[in-house]
């Protein structure tokens, strides 16, 4: 009997984000997670990147399900786009399905079909059994799984943490974990994300205690929190602390808004719905009375916090005495703009509480600590760390070898990497079609598109455009060349540059014998000509576009 | 008498980086510091960004003296642009000196007038007397000043932490630091840069010891180390290790080369000769008798542990089984590529420890407990923060009240305050012209310049070039207009949108009677129209520059 499995990396390895992979048997796809990743500083312009689906595209009609570990946007971000090919039903919690749903709503043609699974909950899909197991992370109804295939027992951890007083009041289930480890695992994929971190990571209680301190010292202040909207547990002890120090709270930003109505809906955030105000009458409260709960925590430039910093936010101004927490840590390579909004809160004479002062923060994912214990739990035959950039693949390969396991028995994964797993054996069987695909504006491109590329040029050296009319017949310049530039020279040097561009190129016409000369020729010694004449006068090389017209 | 003190701030409040204060007096001004800092995103094309120096220009009589508290570039970067307006004298110690003058090599028209100074120096400069106090930094040669005022004593601590196990033998000057607040000091400019830091950092020393186990315990390996260039001792330390281990040292990277050539020459750095090998001869040496110095810490782009990692180093290919050491941490802001740089180097097969995994870094600025230190034994009647972003001061100003300052006599400083000092009291004092000069190539332009928009446009949303040629006399498009986009749509729509933006255009310009009609209002009504289609094209609204020619 055939017992070959294929685990296929579509996306969350060699990269944090858009996480997604693929498990596969004869005519069977199981596919966990489809999500998305924000683009960085070197993609100008992108709104969104998601996975490239080629091989589910080209696989369409084996794929069975999509399971959904949890709900935020690294893990359903690319939902919208991979259902529009995909028509198959959706496997997850409860709060995950109606997070899903809540980003359906802008795509009404989009058919959507949940099935709403539980921690315990062991389905049959296909060739596969998917059992669910409930984990702590930052985001509430978080799962792992362990599908049962021909090639035995895999466990997916998804994301997760190891919290012994969790908000839900269910630790993740180790003994499951352990259970699972006795009966066999033949591999185990493991998130990475934390494991440069040494020991523990600490609870979330921790941050509710954190955060109590604060609201029994200060208790005049009206108090405006940040968090990230997706954290349920986070809100609910702001939300408990409000209630407990007679506060109302008002929610501000589109998706701490969208989130709480969500997860109130499915029972994961409780509250008395008459302590919730409308922000608009917050003004008209008295200081102590007032808590609101705000998107912002990470500086985004449209989101409420950075607006309300800037003076910017209708709905509620800020105001000398406020104090605002950041109940959040700066995700890498949004420090600039989190410090940003803090010193512009400090400047409106705001009182400031951050990460960086007070353990008003807790990550959601496993230190190193946390990581062996499930290693030692599981006591899997194979290994593939997934849910990291390289280094923390690299380290995480590194600690189960220390745990005991054997090198040749993990697979450090990559991009669109395709692994076979029988039931003794593991091995890479090559390569996928597998990449980005940036979402920027409505269009959806690839990720060695030129357009990227000229725009990053067209930022460092601006943009020089000109214009030749020639008769090339009687081999003469027949009106003045047209020269604008954008980004090139400063405005007091505009008018002297072009004057001396224009003088470059008529000379350099000059020069040559136009007659008969084909335009392409022309426009490449112009394209010569002119930049090395900015080059000369700038130290840049703009884009040059030469446009030549023939009379 | 008058003894009224004017104290000017032209850099490094608000902001960390090009460091500058003036401190007046009648006629006389002496300026402290004159260093650059490095653009961030919302610069693009920018290569440093030093003071607005208009205030010093137009006062250029007055200025007597340039003191250089250390040789880093947030201190010194600006010199060559500062000495070619200010002819003066630059005081600093040997090293600090010494890195001017290396920097200036490149500016030989700038005469360099340099004043060597070493701790417990006091001069008397005008009216002012300035003396030097040794302070510990992440670079050798730090001072701190006290310049004696008609307004009293201003102590000034350039930056500095505090180290007991010092690498040159010798600990920040505490008695001084003691003595003068005995004398009395009526004014503390204090750094601020790790002020959001409990607790006391960590001794250069520690760092050494990190760095032994690893020498010893990976005996067989090439090591390379990548750190800042400026770091003389902890290059002297890296030097000590090679020596120790029987390892030849060889230094890559422009700034490293530069750096420990001159800190040799001014007995900074001290090494045997001899075991200083060339980087092409590394790769005929047996692995074990390595050790190289690399710049690249920050992942650099054009660095050469950035080359290394990519393949692209001609002196020396990397390979598998060599452990590289970056001893630094990424100043915020350059997470991206520091990582970047790292899984590059992971993938090469070359083992990597950077700062998350051992301890192989420490800051160079005093933390909390270090900042009490000092403003316990300064004991100053006044206050001001210095080198930190607002929240920095902030922080920096509750500290200073927690050790029983009074509020009111602290001053956040902002770029372009002057604050006027006397005896008995401080005073803001209205604000001077301040601000960023942007070097870009070799142009120098003001923050506010169309340049940078343009380029922020550019980048995000590219560029569409329409040329159309038209008879307004007889009211006709004499050619197909020419529709250049770069940035806006992806490779396979490109032909079909230049297609229906041209067909757009000639529709647009039937619906007019173009018979003679301005020129402007044709190439307004082009653009609106051709913004329009690309818009409901691609969401996006590039730059659209329209060339309209008159047959």
């Amino acid at each position: 009997m055939n017992s070959k499995v294929k685990i296929t990396f579509l996306g969350g390895v060699g990269e944090i984000g858009k996480n997604m992979t693929a498990i596969e048997y004869n005519d069977e796809i199981i596919v966990i997670d489809a999500g998305l990743t924000f683009p960085g500083d070197d993609l100008p312009g992108i709104d969104i990147v998601i996975p490239d689906i080629s091989y589910l595209e080209a696989n369409k009609d084996k794929v069975k399900a999509l399971i959904i570990t949890h709900g935020h946007e690294d893990h359903i971000g690319a939902m919208p786009f991979v259902l529009s090919t995909l028509k198959v039903p959706v496997y997850g919690s409860r709060l995950t399905l109606a997070l899903i749903e809540n980003k359906l709503k802008e795509h009404p043609n989009i058919k959507f079909k949940g099935v709403t699974v539980k921690p315990k909950n062991i389905l049959k899909i296909g060739s596969f059994t998917v059992e669910f197991i409930k984990v702590s992370h930052s985001i509430a109804g978080s799962l792992a799984l362990c599908i049962g295939t021909p090639a035995g027992n895999i466990v997916h951890t998804g994301d997760f943490k190891i919290d012994y007083e969790p908000i839900d009041g269910t630790i993740t289930d180790l003994t499951r974990f352990g259970e699972l480890g006795k009966k066999g695992v033949n591999l185990l994929l493991c998130e990475s994300t934390n494991v440069c971190r040494k020991g523990y990571s600490m609870s979330e209680k921790s941050v509710g205690r954190a955060l109590e301190e604060i609201f029994k010292s200060h208790t005049e202040q009206r108090i405006i929190v940040a968090t990230f909207a997706s954290n349920i547990h986070r809100m609910q002890q702001i939300m408990d602390l409000a209630e407990k120090y007679k506060r109302k709270i008002a929610f501000t930003g589109r998706s701490m808004v969208n989130v709480s109505e969500v997860a109130m809906k499915v029972g994961e955030l409780s509250f008395n719905r008459e302590n919730i105000v409308d922000i608009e009458k917050v003004d008209k409260m008295a200081d102590k009375e007032v808590c609101i709960l705000t998107t912002g925590s990470q500086g985004e430039p449209m989101s409420a916090l950075t607006r309300m910093a800037a003076g910017e936010f209708k709905a509620f101004k800020l105001r000398q005495n406020d104090l605002v927490i950041l109940s959040a840590s700066p995700i890498p390579g949004n420090e600039k703009n989190v410090y940003n909004v803090i010193n512009a809160l400090y400047k409106l004479g705001a009182d400031v509480i951050y990460d960086e002062l007070a353990d008003v923060h807790v990550s959601g994912h496993a230190c190193q600590e946390e990581l062996k214990l499930i290693h030692s739990l599981v006591k899997p035959k194979f290994f593939i760390p997934v849910h990291g950039e390289y280094r923390h693949l690299k380290t995480h390969k590194e600690l189960a070898m220390g745990l005991g396991m054997d090198g040749r028995n993990v697979v450090l994964p990559s991009l669109g990497m395709q692994v076979e797993l029988t039931p003794n054996s593991i091995k890479e069987a090559g390569f996928v079609t597998a990449g980005q695909r940036l979402v920027d504006g409505i269009g959806i491109g690839d990720m060695d598109s030129n357009v990227l590329k000229e725009r990053k040029q067209l930022s460092e050296d601006g943009i020089c455009v000109v214009v030749v009319s020639l008769n090339n017949i009687k081999g003469e310049i027949t009106s003045d060349p047209f020269i604008i530039t954008r980004g090139v020279v400063y405005a007091d040097e505009q008018e002297s540059f072009v004057q001396d561009a224009k003088a470059c190129i008529i000379a350099s016409l000059k020069e040559s014998d136009l007659r008969g000369m084909e335009p392409s020729v022309i426009k490449t010694s112009i394209r010569r000509n002119i930049s090395n004449f900015i080059f000369k006068r700038t130290k840049r090389r703009p884009m040059i576009i030469t446009i030549v017209t023939l009379d």
